[in-house]
C-alpha cells in the first residue's frame, strides 16, 4: 500500500509499504476513507517528537471501514465504517478504568503515528479495536466524522470541560487555529454569556466569528483590555489556552478572574513564568491535558444532530495519494488560510450513504 | 491601650494607642485574650506588603470576648467568646454569596492588620461582624481556637480541598512550618494513604511525624526519588506547596503523577517556572488560592470533638504584653524552633471556664 | 393601600389595609410595579397551608421600586427598580452560609406571603433586603422581570441543576404548566439532546413546543412508551416532576434510565409510592427542594441578554386593581388558557426606561 | 468437582457436578480457596429471585488460585491468587466506559450464581477476568480479602459515596448486619462527627459498637428521637438504609436533615411509601444502586495497610464442604449471632503465605 513514511528530520515520503496484519487479538485493520493532518504531524517532521523514529507511518487521526478484526475484537467487524480515534485504551490499566485513556499504561495512549504506524497510509492497524474504534451512523459524513478524532474531543474535553465552561460564564479563547475553533464550538453547549476569541490571524478571527465567538481581538490590540473591559474589571471566567506558547499561556493568567479557570490545550515546547507573586492570592485553578477521548461517542451525537459545525473547519480537500500536497498547504497555513484539510479516498467516497430498501 | 504598632520596614512598638470604638452597625469590638503571630506579619514588617501603611496595628488571629457590638450585628453580644477570623466577609458581593469571603468586594476579605488595625492589640474592632466572628463553645481552649483563626482553615481549605485528598492518596506536604503541619493534621480527614512532609529543618520534619506523617525527607536528600520509590514511579495524586518559593513550586510540579493536583498555598513574592513542556500532556490541576474561612465552623467542631492536634503547634507561649519578645523568638524560628508562639492575657486567662449554676 | 388579603379558605379580598413600615434596619418597602400569581396561593386559598392566617397578603413575587430603606441595607436604596426574590435571606445562619437560603433558619426563607405580608399589594416591606432584592437593569422589562421571582430559578435550581442536565442528554418534562415550561427553557442551556414534554392539556403541550420542547406526549396515551422508544429502552437521563402528583411521580420513576436522575419540583400534598423492588438496583439518584434563588443573578443576566423567553409564559395582563379577576383567570387555567398572568401598576408603567442624559 | 446447586426453592445440595472450562478466550477458571453466604443467597433460595433457574451454583464472592486463563486474559494468569468480584465487566459497554460495571450491558454486571453458574463450589469460571479479578498481595488473608468481593464496595460505593459522607457529618446507618457493619467501617475514611447504628438487635448493635458507631440505637426505642437530640432537632446529614424494608426506608427519610442525603443499600421486595408532602420542600437526595466494584482496588489497597476491620465481620469459620452447615448458621443468624461465615479450603490454607527466596 502507499503511506506517508517520516524518514528523519524534514524528510517524508507518500511511498509503497507492506500492508499491515492483525497482530494481535484485539487489532483491526482498517482501510483509510478519510484522514487528516495535525499540528503535531508538523512537530514531528520538524523533528521535535524524538519518540517518533525513522520509518514510522504518520497521522493519528481516520475514518474508514473495519477490513479484518481480531479474534479478541467484539464491538466491531468486518464493513463496519468506524471512527480511528486518535487515542488507544487497553481498557484495564489503572488510568484506562478511570476513562483517562490518554494515559493509558496498558500499551494504549496516543500511539498511533507516533509509537506504532499510524493512518496517513491506506490501511492502518489499530490495537484494542473495542475502545479506539467508533462506528459510525449512516447520518454522519466521513469527510465531518474524521474532525471526532481529535480536535472535537480535545478542544471539549481538555479545554470546555477542565474549564468547567458554566452558563453566563465570560470565555476567552486564545489562538483560533483548529482546536481553538473547536473549544468556540462546544464551549456553547453550555451556554456562557459570550466567548471572545484572540489570534494574531485576521482570517482566524474571521472564521472564529463564524463559528460562535461574540467578540473577536487581535492578540497585539489589546486582548487584556478588551477582557477587562467586558467584564467590569474583574477578567475571564474560563480562558483555554489553544497556541502552546510561554506568551499566549502567561496572557491566560492575566485575564482570568479571581476564582477563574485557565485550562491549557496548546502543545508546549517550552516553560512558562507562572506570576505566582500575582496568582498566589487569587484562586486560580489551571489544569493542563491530553485528550482522552471519553467525550467521543457524545460529540459523535451532537454531529449527528447536527449540532457541530464541523464544515466550517475544513478549508481543502485532497485525494488520499496527494498527501504531500496536502501537508504542503497546511503547513503554509498563514498563507493558504488552512484550518483543517481533509484527504479522502476517491474509489471509497467517504460520503454517508442511504440504506437502500 | 497597648498595641503593636507598624511604623515602617523593619520598625514596630508596642505602645499606647487609642481604643477602638464601632464605626458602622456591622462592627464589634473583641478584647484579645489570645492571639497570634502570622509569618505574612514577618513579611508586612520587611516591608514586602505596601499596602500596609505606617501607624496600622497588624495582627489578624485572635480569640477574645466581645465588649461592643453595632446595632446590625445579630448573632454575638457583648459577654461571647468568640474566634476573629483572619478574614471579613461582608456577605452581600458576589464573592461572598459564593463563599469566596477572601476575595470579597463589599470591604471584607484580609483587613486585619492589613488595611485596618488588627489584633496584636488589647482591643481589635472587627468589621461584619455576624459573619467574620465565630462564638466558642466551652469546650475548646482560646489558645487552641486561636489556630482557627488563619493556619487551619488555610491549610484545609487552600491545601487540602483545593487539592482534593481522597482515601488512599499519597499526599506530599512540602514545607512543614505551621501550615504544612495543618495540613498534614487536616489532610488525615479523608484518610489518605500515606503523607509525605519535606523541609529543610529536622526538627520541623520531627513535628510532621508527630502531627501525622507518614514519611518524612529532607529539602536536600531527594525527596522526589523517595515519592518515586513509594509511588511505583507515578508520582503523588496530591502535592501541596507550604513554602512559597519559586524551587519548591516547581518541585511540586515534578512530584505529582498524571491526573494529579498541586495545592499551592505558600505565599510567593517572585514567579516560578512552570515546565508546560513536560506538563501540557500530564493531565495535572493547579490551584492557588487565598484563605476564605467557610471551613471554619466544621473545623471548630472537629478541635471541639478532639479531632485536631492543636496543641503540638504551638511551641510557645507569652504574655500579651511581651509581644516583641514574642516577635524576636517566632522571627528567628530555626534558633528557636518556634512553630507558633500565641499570647494570652493573663489576668483574663485565655482557658475556658465552665459556666456556673 | 390596597392589599389582596386572605381571610380564610375561599374568603379574600381586595381591599384597604395600612401601608407597610420600615420594622428592622434590614428591611425595605418597595412599591409594587408588577406582580403575578403561582399556584400556591391557589393552595393557600383552598386553605391547603395552615401556617398562612386570616389577615395575611398574599403574593412572593414582585417587581417595583424601593421607597425606603433601612439604616442596615447597603446594596439598594430608595429609587432603585428591583426585583423582589420569593426567598428572603438572613445571611447569617447555617444554611443561608450555603446558599440554601430556602431554608434559612434566621427569619428567612418562603416568608413572603406565607409568614409575613406579600406583594399582592400596592406596596411592600421585603425583610433582609440586601440579600432579597435584586436591582435590575434597564434593559429587562418589569413584566418580564417578574417572572425570575419564582418561577425561572425553581425550574433551574429544583428542575434543571437538580436533574443534573448534560449535553446530550434525554430530558423529560412531567408537566407543562409554568414550571415546567421554564424547565424546558433553562434545561436548554445545557444542550441536552432532547427535552419531551408531558401533559394533559394540549394547550400546554403546544406551548412546550414552542418553548423548546423536541418532542411532546399527551400523559395519557403512553408518554412511557414514547419514551422507550426514543432511548431504545433505556429510559431518560433526566426526568423532572412538576405537577405534584402521586401518579406522575410514579410515572417519572418509571421513565428514567439505570444511573439517570427524577429531579421533583412539584409540590405534593400527598405521599407517592416509591417502588424500591425496582428501583434499589437501577442506581437513580431523587431530589427535592425547595428554591434557593442564588441563581437570581445569572438568570436576570440570561434574561437581559435575550436569552429567557419569557413572554411566550405570560398569558394575560390586568392592571393591578383588577387583582380579583386575574386571580379568577388564573384558577379557571384548563378553561383559559392561562399560564402566567401579569399585574402591573398602571401610572408606574412597567417597562424599561432608558435613562436621559 | 462439588458445588452447592439450587434446585427449586428450599431445595439446594452440596454435590457431584461437572468441572468448569474456559468458554470464552475473557474467561479464567478459579479455584475457590475462601467463600462466603450472602443475604441474597438467602433470598434466592426462598425463591424471591426468579432468574436463578434451578440447576445453578449459587455464590458470587470469593478468593481463589486462577487454574487456567483464556488466550484473551492479559492481567492475571495460572497461580495467581485473586480476588473474583461479585460483578462481572464487559469493559466495552455504554455503561462500564462510565464505571457502572452493576449496570454493564455486554454479558456482565451481576452474573455469578444469579445467571451463571457461581463460586459456593471447588471452581468457578469467571467471565471478563481481566476486569473481574483483582489479584491480591501477599499481605492480604484470603479470609479477609473474601470481604472485598461484595459487602465492602457495597457498603462503600451505595451506602458512603453516594451518601457523600463528608467531615463533621453525622451518619446514621440503619441495619448493623454485614452491610450496615461495613458502611460504618468505611464512613469512618471520611471523618464523619459521629456515626449512629440502629438495629433490633442487641448484637449487632454491639457489634456496631465495637466496629466503629459512636452511638447505637435499639430501632424500637426510638432512634428517631435519639438523632433528634443529637443533632438540635434538625437530622442527619447522610442516612444509609441496609436493611430493605419498607419501614426502615421511611425511618431514613424522616431522620435526615434538610439538605442531607438518604442512601439506600438494602435490598427491598416491596414499595416504600415516600411521603412527598413532606419532603418535596426539604432539599432531600435519595439514592439506590447495585455496587459497581470500581473502588476495590482502592478498598485492598486500604485492608493491605490494615484500615479495614475485617475479622470483626467474620463470625463463623467453615472448610468448604461443610457447606450446607454454613448455610443453617448463616440463615439463622438472630440465633447463632452469625454476621460473615466464610469457608475455606483446607488443603489450600487461605492464609497468605510469605513468598519464598
Amino acid at each position: 500500500m502507499k503511506a506517508l513514511v517520516f524518514h528523519g528530520p524534514e524528510q517524508t515520503s507518500w511511498q509503497d509499504v507492506p500492508d499491515p496484519d492483525i497482530k494481535d487479538a484485539a487489532d483491526a485493520v482498517v482501510r483509510v476513507d478519510a484522514v487528516t493532518i495535525c499540528g503535531t504531524d508538523l512537530h514531528i517532521i520538524k523533528g521535535d517528537v524524538p519518540e517518533v523514529t525513522p520509518g514510522r507511518i504518520l497521522g493519528h487521526e481516520a475514518v474508514g471501514e473495519v477490513m479484518e478484526a481480531g479474534a479478541d475484537v467484539r464491538t466491531v467487524r468486518p464493513g463496519d465504517r468506524v471512527l480511528v480515534s486518535c487515542i488507544s485504551a487497553c481498557g484495564r490499566c489503572r488510568f484506562c478504568r478511570e476513562n483517562r485513556y490518554g494515559q493509558c499504561r496498558g500499551g494504549g495512549g496516543w500511539v498511533l503515528g507516533h509509537l506504532i504506524d499510524g493512518t496517513q497510509a491506506e490501511y492502518v492497524r489499530v490495537p484494542f479495536a473495542d475502545l479506539s474504534l467508533h462506528p459510525l451512523p449512516h447520518t454522519v459524513d466521513s469527510k465531518d466524522a474524521v474532525l471526532l478524532a481529535d480536535i472535537f474531543p480535545t478542544a471539549y474535553e481538555v479545554g470546555v470541560l477542565n474549564g468547567k465552561v458554566q452558563p453566563g460564564d465570560t470565555v476567552v479563547v486564545v489562538g483560533a487555529g483548529p482546536i481553538g475553533l473547536a473549544t468556540i464550538a462546544t464551549a456553547r453547549f453550555f451556554s456562557p454569556g459570550r466567548i471572545i476569541a484572540v489570534d494574531l490571524a485576521e482570517s482566524r478571527l474571521a472564521a472564529a466569528r463564524a463559528i460562535g465567538a461574540d467578540a473577536v481581538a487581535h492578540a497585539e490590540e489589546g486582548p487584556e483590555l478588551l477582557v477587562e473591559d467586558l467584564t467590569d474589571g474583574l477578567g475571564a471566567d474560563v480562558v483555554v489556552e489553544a497556541v502552546g506558547a510561554p506568551e499566549t499561556f502567561q496572557m491566560c493568567t492575566r485575564m482570568v478572574r479571581p476564582g477563574g479557570r485557565v485550562a491549557n490545550v496548546g502543545v508546549h515546547g517550552k516553560p512558562a513564568a507562572l506570576h505566582l507573586e500575582h496568582l498566589w492570592i487569587k484562586d486560580v485553578t489551571i489544569t493542563t491535558g491530553l485528550v482522552d477521548t471519553y467525550s467521543t461517542p457524545l460529540l459523535l451525537q451532537m454531529m449527528a444532530a447536527g449540532r457541530l459545525p464541523s464544515s466550517s473547519l475544513v478549508t481543502h480537500h485532497f485525494e488520499l495519494g496527494r498527501m504531500e500536497e496536502a501537508y504542503d498547504v497546511f503547513s503554509r497555513a498563514a498563507g493558504t488560510g488552512a484550518i483543517k484539510v481533509v484527504l479522502g479516498s476517491p474509489q471509497h467516497d467517504a460520503l454517508s450513504v442511504p440504506e437502500g430498501p
